[in-house]
């Protein structure tokens, strides 16, 4: 290995390791944030459409590094909950952006226009190395 | 806009939103299948770092996507369900690869040896558009 090439390997390895991010490379953690929405009306079509149409434009708050949305798969085994609606998937790089997300004026305006439709929601928040 | 660009981009936006995968695209929708594990002793972090010691082998089944291991963030609302001990997420291109996964070699050998770790397992599995 050629001495520069070593030192920018050493570098990013150690970085890497101790989480310093020296090098300026991607964040090492994950926060992951999975709401399951289950509406007031659980069998009206027009109220699930309703809400994934407000989880688009939520999707739109700039702290948010990817998306899902999604609704129950046609799995069932006995583990498998599927009551719920909607389950709205999303990823952020550290708890501060997250937080952000909570009190963005799309995310609050998103609970004024939408949360009328569902009943309650079940929140997850997990965080993990980065892979 | 050249005719020959025209056609290709009338064809790839056309096979977009028919989702018929006319251009040969990545895969349309996505498969999210997402377990929360509740350990038989909660409060032990040997048998948490063992059962994510497994979930990193499990992560090598060749049909899953994305993968990502977490446990609890220290967001604390009401509607944050936190009690579990360790969050497995997993993406797959379609239902079928998320079959090929549950009875794939390395699955069934990862509950054979560390399924004793854990009391109960909630499983959510949702499809929806890829964005």
């Amino acid at each position: 290995m050629k001495e520069q090439s070593r030192r920018a390997f050493v570098k990013s390895s150690v970085g890497a390791g101790l989480g310093l991010g020296l090098s300026g490379s991607a964040p090492k953690e994950l926060f992951v944030h999975h709401v399951y929405f289950y509406l007031k009306n659980p069998g009206s079509e027009s109220d699930k459409a309703k809400l994934i149409e407000g989880l688009n434009k939520l999707a739109k708050v700039p702290t948010i590094k990817f998306v899902h949305i999604g609704t129950p798969a046609p799995t069932t085994r006995s583990v498998i909950e599927r009551s719920y609606a909607v389950s709205w998937l999303c990823f952020f790089n550290n708890l501060m952006d997250e937080e952000i997300y909570q009190t963005h004026p799309i995310h609050l305006k998103f609970i004024e226009d939408y949360s009328a439709l569902w009943e309650k929601v079940i929140v997850y928040d997990s965080v993990g190395p980065k892979r």
